[in-house]
């Protein structure tokens, strides 16, 4: 049988393994960071006659420019923001990899602080972007000063940012990314796929987008909107990086699938983000409870946690699968990270974790 | 106001401008080789039954692996394909990008044989890879020997093909692939987007598979299956092909509607092909008819005709955009292409055309 390596595949991707957390289907399933509940029927019904409409035409090439969809997000973003500020693509990733093929790829670096959503160096890997790894401060928090020598220090042609941080949930302040926008003649990117969990008050980076034309901001419909299937991440940024990104992106592709459910369900926003409250309700008692077991959760903007503490990750996450619940492993000396599911599916996790043999698979 | 030129863009990127085919709606729409009938009402409803039970789910992430309709699509092809010879994407753009972003890239080059599809270029460039044109024999053809010789000058990692040829309509032979995968130790690309429309007993290059694991085949739903808005390519090869592949795919990149939508077309697969006789006799009609006209038609294998023989193409078309017929205007000299409509479309087409002024617009 051929194997990949005896084609003649780039010598760079030899003895990868691909991306992959595992897809097994159980009972309660809070492994990707998803939504856990479903997208409410009446939605569902505004999406099926609008992908009933977009079937009748379907033969054709769907809106290369996908306007309608566009003006929607604009619209939910809000922050005086209009259609020729958007952009979008089959999941952030794909906004992401177009991001890098116009200002990253050969030649180019971008700065990140890992541990950080782990996609991000494997799109620059992909687009052979040099990915240049710098450090956080204590509990992962990035302050203006650290951002701004390690820009100085490798002088990146783009700065990636995730607030709140996936896996640790930790937000990055406004202060931060201003101050690395002024120490940059970069592009800075804010990766905020998680924003819509923040606590109330919590700011988002799309107030700093005014005046500052190399900020990108991106978000997704896979988290907050429940809708990880559909495949719909964008950013926000002056209309000059949506010109760039039409440089780059291939041709027609958002399908008109992709538009006329993306836009049923951003015609439903008070509805798809009614369970937004629940989550971070669940978020916050994950973080209690946690303590309480005696681990070390970190306190979480995001519908997930982090927490150390814990003696042998790679068996807890057994013991757990073992019973149908799956969270990750994060390959985090010590540490898990768990989705904030709904309230019965947060206690079952929870009762399940305190119903481990401590002496073998417990806290610390 | 910001211009893209103003932003830190990649130095190849500027001055570009992004591609597009003129999005123009008009009555009779035959330029970019869509299949214009629209899908038969009662495929359209199971799709909808597919996509209604994705949506109660599309809270979490679609199957990575697509596996089912993997399955379909090898059942479809035939010629003793499996899943596993199976990949797919968001239409074959995404597919020769990802087949480029595995076996090309920055240090390695493609040799393809213009005048062909336009994105294969343009992908090139947006991965990297060095694109090296090679005279084509007369009539557009490619002979065995004019394909080995240019593989022997010019020593590339990736040879294209398109057959039958975007935009000329002319089928690559067996022998030609046959010869030129020999005379290469690196991947042989077989683009059949347009396959379907082939004269009967014209043979497919995915009858070379079997013992040839670098040669690869690909396909579209965007043509026959009248699914263009749907955004389906895939590739048949090698197992190892489509592992290579997994290492540069972003992950979740077909979503749960485009693999309910596929699945749902392909299990009505003699009612969607239903039409790709008619167009065939379309597509022949045209040759004759525009031959009659005192134009230069090339023959086809595909939905679509190539005519030389054009005193202004750009007057030419612009005259009958302003009638409601858009065709294509290539930049080629003397020529335009023009898409294969029903019947009523292609009369429509042939009708304006007879009665432009030939002193300003006709033939030659």
């Amino acid at each position: 049988m051929t194997s990949f390596e005896d084609l003649p595949i780039r010598d760079d991707l030899r003895g990868l393994k691909p991306y992959g957390a595992p897809q097994a289907h159980v009972r309660v399933e809070l492994n990707v960071n998803e939504n856990t509940h479903p997208v409410p029927p009446q939605v569902v019904m505004d999406i099926m006659g609008r992908i009933h409409t977009a079937l009748g035409n379907i033969n054709r090439y769907p809106d290369r420019e996908f306007t309608n969809l566009r003006v929607a997000l604009a619209e939910y973003l809000g922050h005086g923001l209009s259609a020729e500020n958007i952009w979008a693509a089959n999941g952030s990733n794909e906004v992401i990899q177009q991001l890098l093929q116009a200002f990253g790829g050969p030649g180019r670096s971008v700065l990140a602080f890992p541990p950080t959503y782990s996609m991000h160096s494997i799109i620059a890997s992909g687009t052979g972007t040099t990915w240049i790894p710098a450090q956080r401060d204590a509990d992962f928090e990035i302050s203006p000063a650290t951002a701004v020598t390690a820009i100085k220090e490798n002088k990146p042609d783009i700065v990636f940012f995730c607030t709140p941080n996936n896996p640790t949930g930790t937000p990055v302040s406004l202060e931060t990314i201003a101050a690395a926008y002024d120490a940059t003649d970069g592009i800075v990117f804010v990766d905020e796929a998680y924003a819509e969990f923040a606590p109330e008050g919590e700011p988002t980076a799309l107030t700093l987008l005014a005046g500052r034309p190399r900020l990108v901001v991106s978000r997704t419909m896979s988290k907050a909107f429940a809708f990880a299937g559909a495949r719909l991440g964008y950013l926000a940024g002056d209309p000059a990086v949506a010109d760039a990104l039409r440089l780059v992106r291939l041709p027609y592709h958002l399908s008109a699938l992709t538009q006329a459910a993306a836009e049923g369900a951003l015609a439903h926003t008070p509805a798809m983000l009614a369970m937004v409250e629940d989550i971070r309700q669940q978020r916050d008692r994950l973080v209690t409870e946690l303590a309480v077991l005696g681990y070390t959760p970190y306190p979480s903007s995001a519908n997930f946690v982090l927490f150390g503490g814990v003696r042998d990750p790679q068996e807890v996450f057994e013991k757990l699968l073992a019973q149908g619940i799956i969270i990750r492993d994060i390959d985090m000396p010590n540490h898990l990270r768990v989705t904030a599911g709904t309230e019965a599916e947060t206690t079952e996790f929870l009762n399940a974790l305190a119903a481990l043999d401590g002496s073998i698979n417990g806290a610390l």
